[in-house]
């Protein structure tokens, strides 16, 4: 080779390899490869690195992701079981976790999920102590605590997928109700991912047109029954998939490449993420859960402080209780 | 919802659907799924339309997609196991297809496949008379040819995604020994996509050097060892993949997206597409190889003729010879 | 040259144009040219046409643009005084028009803008009676009514680029202000584009949290001075820029650019475009003003109905006055 | 402000403004602002930073690409006379120059942009010591050298846009005239910027097919007169436009940024630029002229050697010689 290079080049000064834009995903199943092949094609990334203890599958994925590079923009794409090859991530993405088994307790999972963790979280700080975290692997607001908690990084640089991907569906259903553009359709899902998801109603709007001013929209007397035919949906609708197909991994991927876009491009978007809501909404403790949040490219930097309803508070509260029901019989 | 929506607007005029850029994919396996994520994400079709037999995981794919809509630009996804809905397609990508049993003959594979291809290709083109055909499923030239068969479509309208993918490896590779891009490292691939492909090095350059110029590339005496070293490791690589995760997904994926990017946007771009070959490197039967060929939004335009050595001419004939013993036993 | 082609290509089915996406641009000012750079860069036209009445001006950026095609995606760059180029238009983009001499006054202005469209728009319907046609040239809610009446097309295919820009503009100021992306901040100026326009501060909001439930924003009491320190400064930036580089042109093309994505894509987002408001908001005669609408590849489907105050309906019924005033003095 | 904030946000903590890829244009006019247009629609830098002499037309480009920002991806525009603002680039693009005076000899306007650029090099330097320099004025080439010398900076971080534009306009005349896409074309016109630069005819080749080797092009009994027809018109057509519209811009803009690109990308993609050539092709001096380059983010790695006919190395061997007759005239 050194001789092809010779005979063609000559070198004015060394190639070097790119400084920055690098995204670490941990866990290369379903939910990690959709994220990083989104990562790749949007061309978010300079540098993408695969991480997993299942050596071959994930040089399979590597290899693969790699054969398409002559498809992309430019974009490196690394993997290993051994951590040293995340050093100097801007980004780490956790999607790797335990599926429940057969009869298992919820919080038996979740405390498997805690041991996993333990073998990730550490060595990511290690080889990138100014990354930010990002956690994916359900239960996502629990794990988002536990990974908090294991990495010893403030508060700003942990946060979870969060509600982002609800709110999304959400914006979805709403937009095939009123035929037009999701984008054009803002409304948001806040609290635990999950069952006892929130949905705002009286945030929904279209160009600035509150929908609860026109219509009881989410409410009692709600013709059009908006609750159950869209928020419903939404919660019905994770489970409906898995159902069918065995996982979900194709919205997950855009959501979780839509929050890399902007921490990557530092744009300061608002997205609902799980965050530490200890002093938000009554609670205090530290629980996380998502609400509307800014998001930079050194974390998360402002919460957004929404009205809400005295309903919506105490389904807030509810949650932040369960939650810390389970993190107080954790073992960390 | 008709309240709502009658609340919030006007009625000025009716909506439509979209009329154009319609894109169907038969088969909702990873490769199609992979195909269809890729086309969304690149916003290439107004429509993707997804057709398969297994209903639940058809709607589970469906949905997954639909729930990234809020994260893409605009596209309407739609999903069914009867062929109705692809009314209208611009072009249909096949990617259905039977995988080999233990012990079965490549030949027995093929005729299964066939019988497959039956309940498909006719249907496809009832609803879409004037669409193009891309097939994907392996083994890819005799698949294509059964489908210009059974499709009764003119030769220009129906092709096989061949060694496009195979060519994007040969590039990624020579990328990787010469640290640059991959999309200023030119060389094709040809033939039948697999094990007997032809690697074009008289053809490889850079910056409009001819390698072969400076260096005896591919050739005896090769002191860098390209073809074992880049060609034989193209060869390789798929089946290596296939070993490690199971399949190969991500990189026909993007392999696919670039191809129906030349289609939709009508760029007039030469790829490395499986195409009738009849009267081409003295071959005079009915059979499809990759050459590379001009493609626009009617299908395929030109085919670029290549000045190849007798030993690279002599493989193509091979390769055709075979192909052509395969598609003689055959029952269409 | 056919001897080359000849010698490198077989021809197996004749190259084609592309059959949609044309959109015609009449004027290669600084504005129609930003246009006209914007849309080829995030290709969102298969052929551009140029029209002008300066066939030099007009055939040198013509060619500025093609030399321009080997670092874009696929477009066909056309441009002709005469208007048998423009057949086949989806969307015809005026931006031609007399600029005010020292001391004409507005009507004169007018009225000699008239005379110009009268050289237009009639020529533009004959070789596409199927076209769009968006008004971007000032004053641009009365040259979107002349070209309405000029045209004989139905209200939903004729309209002005309106307060696009200014509801742009707002959200950038308000995005300088609280520090997040413009994308976060929703809010919408209607009316008329220019002086009179009317920010609607009663649907500000953000993340759904509308800004005038937690502070008196654009009313009285405001001690963060939103109307003087946002809206003002929306109104007089344009004239500032005039003054400053003796045009606009960049932010409209900009803006022109994301109309032409909403039609182009059929994505049914919505738009602040100058419309006919007859039967909104108190207005009973056919004026143009800038309402938020839903738009589609076939034009304009949806007027927003939005719940405004006294106030605001009144400088609307204000504006549709003096406008009026205008349109009865032109000869059309 | 800070009261509607306060109301609205939490801080957790304190946004930062965007920590590379900020890129530097000297020079606002017709050039340097379809560069800073290009840049920001192509979402290429966190953040483009104007310097300009003319303080008002300055603040009016500025603020008129500001006004734009809500319809792009993020991105911060900044603006001032005072070069202090330009602190921390990655590149300094500089297209500011004096235009040529009736009856003015080419040695006296490239003198009198010498004393333009010893106010504006040195000053770069100063606040970014670790910047790329890319110069796009003319004559590009001598003011490149010019600009090297100023700048103290090594040969590889300093350079010019040179004959990058010069061979997108021969893929696009050789697309024309084959009618495939541009990116299916390659092509190289090296050497001098303008009249005299070179057409290296042997590498132009489709698909790995060497034209040469099918047809004489570019030679003595070429019957579709290539050289004529082709490299003429590349030379020609920029003397044409500025006859036509007065200057270049679009083409130079959409060029510029495909550089900029493979800096920000470190792609490591190969261009045609301007560089330090002593040592190639018989050349023993420090002059500029344009051959393939490497480009990285760290400028430019490697210089792509070609296997140029005699009369190919002489054309470049002339050059340097006149340009080497000019620097020597001038007063640094």
């Amino acid at each position: 080779m050194s001789f092809t290079r010779q005979a063609l080049f000559e070198e004015i000064s060394p190639a070097i390899s790119s400084e920055h834009g690098k995204v670490t995903i941990v866990g290369v199943g379903q939910v990690g490869m959709a994220c990083a092949y989104s990562i790749l094609q949007q061309n978010l990334a300079n540098e993408i690195c695969l991480v997993d203890v299942v050596a071959d599958k994930l040089k399979g994925e590597m290899m693969d992701l790699q054969h398409g590079l002559a498809f992309t923009k430019h974009c490196t794409v690394k993997a290993d079981t051994d951590y040293s090859i995340t050093a100097g991530s801007k980004l780490c993405v956790i999607t790797a976790g335990a599926r429940q088994r057969e009869g298992e307790t919820r919080l038996s999972l979740v405390q498997r999920n805690v041991e996993i963790f333990k073998g990730i979280v550490p060595k990511l700080v290690q080889y990138s102590p100014d990354t930010l975290i990002m956690v994916v692997s359900n239960p996502v607001d629990i794990l988002t605590y536990v990974t908090w908690k294991l990495s010893g990084l403030p508060r700003e640089k942990v946060f979870g997928s969060g509600t982002n991907l609800d709110s999304a569906r959400f914006r979805f259903l709403l937009s095939e109700r009123l035929n037009i553009a999701p984008s054009s359709c803002h409304g948001w899902i806040i609290g635990e991912h999950g069952d006892s998801s929130v949905a705002v109603w009286s945030g929904v709007n279209v160009a600035g047109v509150n929908l609860h001013e026109i219509v009881p929209i989410g409410l009692e007397g709600d013709t059009d029954n908006w609750e159950q035919e869209v928020h419903r949906k939404v919660i019905d609708s994770a489970y409906e998939i898995i159902k069918l197909k065995g996982y979900t991994s194709w919205a997950i991927g855009l959501s979780v490449a839509k929050i890399v876009h902007g921490i990557v491009g530092n744009t300061r978007n608002v997205y609902a993420l799980s965050t530490n809501v200890k002093g938000f909404h009554g609670i205090n403790d530290d629980v996380f859960l998502s609400l509307p949040v800014v998001l930079g490219s050194n974390g998360l930097t402002h919460i957004v402080k929404q009205n809400l309803s005295e309903t919506e508070i105490s389904q807030l509260q509810k949650s932040a209780e369960s939650l810390l029901e389970v993190q107080n019989s954790l073992k960390l």
